[in-house]
């Protein structure tokens, strides 16, 4: 079959040639249907061979969706043919934190090589793929493979980090959403959907917060030195009680505390290299500052269920499998609109 | 090899010789160090055949720990000769409840026709038992396989009522038990543990309420109509925050009512044939009522941790495979001093 | 200044003359600017002499709005003019429940005598009206008051009841609304703004259905012996995970009990009499019942919060406050359609 | 009446006599039992004049418990001659914070000057003091003043902190607590006392380990740069769930942050001077970092019952009102062994 590979260090990606892959004991076999184009792979082919921790060559791909086409032995519960999305950050299922539901937190995996498809494992961006245990998979349902790829991950990390702030954003509460691209015009949606809160979403350009405008967001703030200042002035004095920073630089990290409330969370899930010092007399009193990371199988199950009842749309451009160097290549410079989403299958 | 089976309804458990089970695909071959005697299995023994939801012959026995013997196709991340603990409420493993980390409140069992081992699957009460996948196995370390196994269902039951209430469970607050046998002189062994609460405990005989002083309770109530008066007195009028009812018949769960706080949990854990009437006017406002079933993977996990603490014990008489009938006509007839437990290798 | 009285057991309230009240040290003088009228006053004056447990005569008036019209001695942090909600479920502010934030599970105010105003202290049915400490004021700003005072009960009562179960309106999830009239069709417009939850009401007649699926149910269903199975057949069988019944009659507390899920919440709003019965057995695993009481305070800001974002409306008919009367002889007869508003002031 | 006053900006603390105070309306009089001697003061002298933010002179003491000697006008529930303690982090009692009964992140209090007393206001340092609201005192029944005063700060703080983290500190779990002085070695006993986790202190001495050991720690580390590594040592690698940290100085953050497991808690209370940055890769995921400030009133009614319970000890050496600057001048030098108190009475 063809697969989109990562073969030498600094190299581009390349469609190449491998061995039809066939399911082993307690394994499912997937056709991809679809599979999602990220920054991070962006990331990840950009580190040194001396840091690169996964081996050679990789096939592409942590966001997958696909039909079920083989069942490995011992595998029940799933039809041949069954529309499913790939849970990525796959753990060791026995591990306290596995046992809680939240592998994308196993404290086993590292130790036991094991590694999300795409990340480590051979990924989505291929005409078939492994999955190692049928509970990384969701069912699908009639959702669009298209629509919902990107969800797995871009909807995903959104969701698991409003997630753990529900508590705070009761009505009369503000959010505001740092970065208005992949994940944060999601994290719009999503919070429009689930909470009645103000969502006042920051970024750089004005067509990005038109964006953002349109797909929920009830104020906007170009994001400078000031931001933090104009956020205080629209809640009176008193700060945003959620602070969601898709970007994560030093100076988004920066605004992030400085437009906190007190007793507010603050959650950094861009990878922009910034940090926000916490300790007595930096932040407001009892403002809690994480980074997280992914999200749990049951989250993605709601994102989907959110994708099923209509509630987040992703916009989207699809490629071919061939095509998938070229969509890297798009993504890099800065020149996709949305996500793409490559069809393994035409 | 023995195996110790329930073979027609309303007959006596009789020990049997049974071909050697063999791990399929993503299953697990456990060398059974010691099987659970439980109430239970009297209750569902005593049901009529045209209620019998189970196959037989059933080999009994759904408290179980063991050693790794044989690993299936495709299991990693367990060592052979490893000591673990059987988690018994087995679910699906995908849908969202099992997503939770809740299998004991898995939505697919039943049409799925997943049986806990022992309930419907063949048990621990044999020389081998087979486990359908790896993550139904807690590490038991160095813990004794006898002092284990009562914990995996006589433990986790209590602990996971307790779990629910724990946001209640604050210095100042009082817990009443009701029913100081197998799970209740767990449950308080458990509330002191974990809690710096008030524990009340109830039984109907003075050396019940002695055993239950001993094993932690602060103060003892005999369990008759005059018990709730008696709390309500303890607690300066105001009742009791959260009362476990491990007896759950009529009376005992009319006692659980009427001794409970506003804004306090009621659970009602026993399988007596009682039922508490919630309305309004019917309790103290904002009573939650409520009947669990066993516990999740991670508190078993929580209970086994307390038990390596040296944080709870459970009185143990131990049979050989051969003396189980034995021990089911005891427990049948009061004769257990609290939990039988049997060794099928001596 | 003028009043709306019970002045005698079985009577018709009365609109009469009463000295003006003055505030004493502590306590807060309003210039009454609109005033519910509640189905529970109904109910209090249906109650025989013997069981009558207030002081008579009595001033009505549980839902209120007013201006700031004088300050008791000490009183500071509130202007003479402000527009302000009345919270009714007053409490003694000291105990560990009124610590916590939930005065209307205050343990003391049945000992203390404090009783809401207009359910034993003089109530918000007059021109002006005592409130007994600032803290039991929410400031409106520029909310209408006639638009507002139906939510200081109607609005919070199933707002509370909700805010309990958001950790289970989760995405996917289904919310069954019993009763659809003055609170049911406020919590259908809270559900819809506060969750991504889909939304299920019952009622007895097309035309109440009619309007809940205009206020945002997804779906609805005729409230008969059927409406159970209806529910079980639009959730694939699992049935709902959170259950709000407003009407809380036998009939509609055993539709509860029936359509819940595994792990769900059944909440008893209503006042109907009927109770649902709790035990093994006989409700799905882990659903846990309960009958709340009215809401907190900081729960009473967060409602007034969605209206000020529009996201909650209560259809409304005022009258003055010589009308009263009038308006409590209709709403017993079924005629109020939505909720009956007095405007004292005209 | 004699009080101690902090008069002027770099000079001692000074005994003086000023005018006996009179409660005005709403408020409470108390002659003070106890009142605590707390670092916090030592650095409130240390500032310069030009960032003092009080008006001077200051009667100190912000840890206070007293009897009631005198309500003001429409005060009721409480009696004279009571036996109370001082909830100290006075707030509005109106703002959404005060509402849920978080009255230490009152959102109000700065901007209308309320500040606690000790801190702002006149304290607990003196025979009498004017408590502003009757909510902020909490029934000491018949607990020792002296060994109470101390818990309104040094046992509240402590105790806020580990509340946030009790779903975290489930059996199993590792709480690690940096610094075993005045607060930290009241968390350990509070640890112990309401959770069943093992604790890990730190500090500098041999001897203070001896006293961490003495009060409950189960293990106990020198406070130096292999802290880390030896804590994730004692937890097979996995690290802590909650890290306490009641020293906060640039050292102790960062061993907090090397300690810690994937998905903990790090609690930084000390204002040592010290921050952790928190960022994508600076810290296991979903480590989330907080600075809270004291705690709430419903925690220090629990914090009391403890007391009550005998589950908490602190060390305390008395003195006189006359000598108050001679404790302040042995706190300062380190030569106080546990808590000073002062007895205004003898």
């Amino acid at each position: 079959m063809k697969a989109v590979q990562y073969r030498e260090v600094g190299a581009a990606p390349e469609v190449v040639t491998v061995p039809d892959p066939e399911p082993g004991p307690g394994q499912v076999l997937l056709k991809v249907t679809a599979a999602g184009v990220c920054h991070s792979d962006i990331a990840v082919m950009s580190w040194p061979a001396d840091q690169f921790p996964y081996s050679l060559p990789l096939t592409l791909g942590h966001e997958g969706v696909g039909t079920v086409a083989a069942l490995g032995d011992g595998v029940s519960g799933l039809a041949v043919g069954e529309s499913v999305a790939v849970y990525g950050p796959w753990g060791c299922g026995t591990c306290i934190k596995c046992a809680e539901g939240k592998e994308n937190y196993c404290l086993r995996a590292q130790e036991l090589g094991i590694n999300p498809p795409g990340l480590g494992s051979p990924g989505a961006m291929a005409e078939y793929m492994i999955v190692d245990d049928p509970r990384h998979l969701v069912p699908l349902g009639d959702l669009d493979p298209v629509q919902a790829v990107p969800l797995t991950d871009a909807g995903l990390t959104p969701y698991h980090a409003i997630k753990r702030s529900l508590p705070k954003l009761v009505p009369g509460a503000t959010a505001v959403v740092i970065g208005t691209g992949g994940l944060g015009h999601v994290a719009i949606q999503l919070l429009r959907a689930m909470t009645a809160v103000r969502v006042i979403a920051l970024d750089v350009t004005d067509d990005k917060l038109a964006l953002a405008r349109e797909v929920g967001a009830h104020e906007t703030v170009l994001s400078d030195q000031h931001a933090a200042d104009r956020i205080r002035e629209l809640t009176g004095g008193i700060g945003a009680q959620v602070v969601l920073d898709f970007v994560g630089a030093p100076p988004t990290v920066a605004t992030a505390g400085a437009c906190a409330s007190i007793d507010s969370d603050v959650t950094i899930v861009g990878i922009g290299g910034g940090s926000l010092p916490v300790g007595f007399g930096s932040l407001p009193f009892s403002t809690t500052v994480t980074a997280p990371y992914w999200g749990s199988r049951s989250e993605l199950a709601e994102v989907l269920d959110l994708a099923h009842a209509g509630a987040v749309k992703v916009h989207v451009e699809t490629y071919s499998l061939d095509e998938a160097p070229l969509a890297y290549e798009r993504l890099h410079d800065g020149r996709i609109n949305g996500r793409a989403v490559i069809l393994p299958h035409g």
